[in-house]
């Protein structure tokens, strides 16, 4: 396991977090190759041709793409490098695995349409989407933590780098809408969980700043077309 | 792992004609409960609470929800019960768990667009993609199969549940729509896994009928609202 690591990214990308987490979790030293915004190198396209999408982890002669299987992916190549990014038991591992498909499919739709600004429905509707899944993932930290300062327990999990990866947005939509999404009063766990994800050594070097994601999201704002109908 | 096995389904569903399928490699006993259409059964929402979707492993006291998790799942929770589902090397790994996000995420939209007669755009447009879809599937095959039977070797692997769940429906829309998709000419190597596939013990009493399918297409078209914003 001695090959070169690349992962084709940028900093940003909620998506591209998430490898670099685990790969930070495992200690492996990567090159970070960013693409330039609304553009894809030819790196991009011959890695990932099939979906021609950010992030790609290049691991020797290898491209593994999709953030979620990268972070599989990673858990599995450097098993004895770090802790684990999975849990043991089939269970708590289809558990893990649901988790981050809801967050992709389900919740960060909704977040995402506020930060882009589209006039789908009433931004109201939107965050009321939003709280409804923070108040689903409160329920499931409570439950899956054990009392524990991680989903993954006493470590950083699947879960963790599936959600906390999408932090820096959830903050920047409060911030520009001035709403309180995870508090103390409706989500108490989450917001213990918040700052503990945030300052662990795997991750404050990869969350982006907020100030940077603002002028980042006023960008995305003035392309939305090609944000939709990437080229 | 004695513990009562269930299946929460319906017998047309793609999704849980995957769980079916990796019981089955497993030689799993499982009760199979099938969901009438249209409505969700109170076992449903209790035991797939977030999404309410099938199909729903039920393992004892655990629920298990999504398709190729619950293919995951059973492939670990049974892991010295039959052949495995998943290869063992890690970069093998994310590529089969790949292909199933792609054909879910990316190609079957088109394929259920047909079925379901939607008028988002022409049918010829639909089955443009399907074939596009089919071409890289064609691709991969011969890429990951290495010259044997199967995406997963001499054995039905991941990717072949992935895929080979939804033969029935294609099979359908060649019918309904007098065009042929797999054959000989375009997609010759798929056209050798096809029937091999089908006739494999662990599917063959799975797939359903082709006779039936379209009965229940019917069904599905004069109830589209149904389908896309389920009760």
């Amino acid at each position: 396991m001695s090959e070169v690591v690349k992962l084709l990214g940028a900093w940003p990308s909620p998506f591209v977090i998430r490898a670099r987490i685990a790969l930070n979790i495992k200690s492996v030293e990567y090159e970070f190759i960013e693409e330039t915004f609304g553009k894809r190198s030819e790196l991009l396209l011959k890695s990932n041709p099939v979906n021609k999408q950010i992030p790609v982890l290049i691991h020797g002669d290898k491209s593994i793409p999709e953030s979620m299987l990268i972070v599989q992916y990673i858990d599995e190549a450097w098993s004895s490098a770090g802790p684990p990014i999975l849990p043991s038991l089939p269970f708590d591992r289809a558990i893990a695995r649901f988790w981050p498909t809801y967050i992709d499919d389900k919740w960060f739709p909704a977040l995402k349409s506020i930060v882009l600004g589209l006039d789908t429905e009433p931004t109201e509707e939107k965050l009321k989407k939003v709280r409804e899944g923070l108040a689903l993932l409160e329920d499931a930290f409570n439950k899956i933590s054990k009392g524990k300062d991680f989903f993954g327990g006493d470590q950083i999990g699947y879960i963790d780098i599936g959600f906390g990866s999408f932090l820096a947005w959830l903050k920047l939509v409060e911030e520009t809408e001035g709403v309180n999404l995870v508090d103390e009063t409706t989500t108490p766990s989450l917001a213990k969980w918040v700052p503990k994800f945030c300052e662990h050594d795997a991750v404050k070097d990869v969350l982006p700043p907020i100030e940077k994601l603002i002028g980042f999201s006023k960008l995305l704002r003035s392309n939305v077309d090609l944000v939709i109908n990437p080229k």
